[in-house]
């Protein structure tokens, strides 16, 4: 693994050096995780020009499970930070003009202006540039390793929510399902929930983000869940909508239908070369031509990896091509106030058509349920 | 409740005018929320020279419970997004500089350099200042409907607490442990976990912030356990340390006793008018002559209210005296590496002696149980 490290290290020194500016710092955690193997709390990775340098703040040992914590790389000098309450930036600055650098990229979507005024007071001669999205851009392609951590997350979230399904729902609260499935996960060995649990019932169902409340899920419900598991730092997403009681409604049926040829379009559309927007048209367009424009979420789906919602985004206005190995989200959903919806989220990863197109790591089926 | 908002901000537009700048922009969530009574997910306060306006980005409604995101205090304008993708910043700063300011106090400890650009750039003529941390200072003390909504999440987590003392320990894991009591605090109520629940056993007992492992109890164990309740967006915390088995050891109970002298000795320090750092000395040297001096953490407690890790820090460093009503916690601990170690943590109101001194809000016994 340190070799996966450095390697990651060399492309982002390249990047730096064709942008001018030789030195970098690396402040945003799944960034400095992603390069350096950890990111302890407060944690930020100087490449330098000598040596590259993990500056940890000294503060109390957080030793959770490997798996969820990393483990820096061996191949990495670590640095304690000598001051209680210190910045690690502040000091990685410090040793980057020691090292003689004249120049100092650093990540202004994540830096404070405050703590960017600290760096330049206690190295006023360092020229400091912007890193801008480098890292985040190295992470949207995923090597195997990375994709296997998916796809055992995905294999996590996929049992945890088969459990469920065969317990009694009816008269259970949204926050009581939640805190079961995340409860489900870590027993089949999520380091935890990728992101909060949501289950939304009757007029929430349906609804991207919805946070559990305390209404019981009742005959006749529809019922969304959407949940994904944390396995070595990488987090996936499932979710799916189910129909509580015998029969379901022609409406419901109707609607499932449809939000479930929406998302087999997006899906379907995941191939190398594709366009962003062009990903997001396909599902986006089948609800549209239904009438159903005006109750659409901002986007159909998301790249996903050490973070929740990584790059790309699948969304109307979004610039840029589908590659190979790209973890992403399909999730289109439709919320009718006052009545519920449905959605269905996957995740896959982008594979060439010789490859078998896209890999659903996600396996749940996507049937219309009556629980 | 809305001339409590109204009132907050009257006297943080006084604060800002006497800075020089008549008009800020808030943007850190739990600052937004003190001012407005809710913060939706990217939302900013502007305190302008015309009516305040809380502006939220036009993304999809997250409505849980409203206990738990809080409720916008009605007097307020309130002006969503229309851009997707928006920063509710930047469109503040548009309407300032449509409002005539010519300057704007920003959090300059929240905000990116890349947002601060984005505003620079969106309203040239405007001046930026820092608005520090006007806001967190503000919230130092607290009034009694707070106070209130604290020491309901402390009965909360007292009785989370006491359940699970009462259930069998030994063979369970520390996840299994922490998941259990973040179960029950929802259970009685609690919007949900404070912040991360702390269960730690044999050698990783008494280390402040452990997350929990797939470590089990065994006999002879010391456990430690730390957890917290969010209630109408109030946490508190509350830290104990048990010893599983009948008959604790020598060591045990003598390390017991001392961490809890010490905890004894900060809570009787918490008075009006007395250094933060005073209390921290308190509690600090009991351990410190006792020969732990390099085993102890940075600070003996923190205040706390919309976030577990608020001003005041009771550490050596710090500046300032307490005021009565400063909700604060009082946590020292040992933890000798490869033995274990104990913590005992309360969250108390500073009161006037008059008062009765120091009001305790986590009530569980600190007696040293053997569980």
């Amino acid at each position: 693994m340190a070799q996966v490290y450095a390697a990651r290290r060399d492309r982002l020194r390249e990047r730096c050096t064709a942008g001018g500016s030789a030195t970098a710092l690396v402040s945003r955690p799944a960034n400095v995780r992603y390069l350096a193997g950890a990111a302890p709390e407060g944690a930020v990775l100087l490449l330098g020009r000598g040596e590259d340098l993990l500056v940890c703040a000294d503060s109390p040992a957080q030793p959770g499970p490997q798996s969820e914590r990393g483990r820096p790389d061996e191949a990495l000098r670590v640095q304690l930070l000598p001051a209680i309450g210190g910045d690690p930036a502040v000091a990685a600055a410090d040793v980057a003009t020691a090292q003689g650098a004249e120049s100092l990229a650093v990540e202004e979507h994540h830096l404070t202006v405050a703590r960017h005024r600290a760096i330049r007071s206690v190295a006023p001669r360092l020229r400091l540039a912007d890193l801008g999205g480098a890292v985040e851009q190295l992470r949207v392609v995923k090597d195997e390793e990375e994709i296997s951590c998916l796809r055992i997350g995905a294999e996590i979230a996929d049992q945890a929510l088969s459990e469920l399904l065969e317990s009694i729902l009816v008269g259970r609260t949204e926050r009581h399902l939640a805190l079961e499935l995340e409860r489900r996960l870590v027993d089949h060995g999520a380091d935890g929930p990728a992101f909060e649990t949501s289950v939304a019932t009757g007029p929430n169902a349906g609804r991207r983000g919805h946070r559990p409340t305390d209404r019981r899920v009742e005959e006749g419900d529809f019922l969304s869940v959407c949940l994904g598991a944390t396995y070595r730092g990488y987090r996936c997403e499932i979710g799916r909508t189910f129909v509580i009681g015998t029969s379901p409604t022609d409406w419901q049926i109707e609607l499932y239908d449809l939000v479930f040829a929406a998302q087999r379009a997006g899906r379907e559309a995941l191939m190398p070369g594709v366009a962003y927007r062009d990903v997001d048209r396909a599902a986006r367009q089948v609800l549209d031509s239904a009438g159903y424009a005006n109750s659409l979420p901002s986007l159909t789906g998301h790249g996903v990896g050490l973070e929740i919602d990584e790059d790309p985004q699948l969304a109307p206005a979004a610039m840029g091509k589908l590659d190979a190995c790209v973890p992403v989200t399909v999730e289109p959903g439709v919320h009718l106030p006052g009545r519920g919806g449905v959605r269905i989220d996957d995740t896959l990863v982008v594979r060439p058509e010789a490859d078998g197109g896209p890999e659903l790591l996600t396996i749940t089926t996507k049937e219309l349920l009556a629980l």
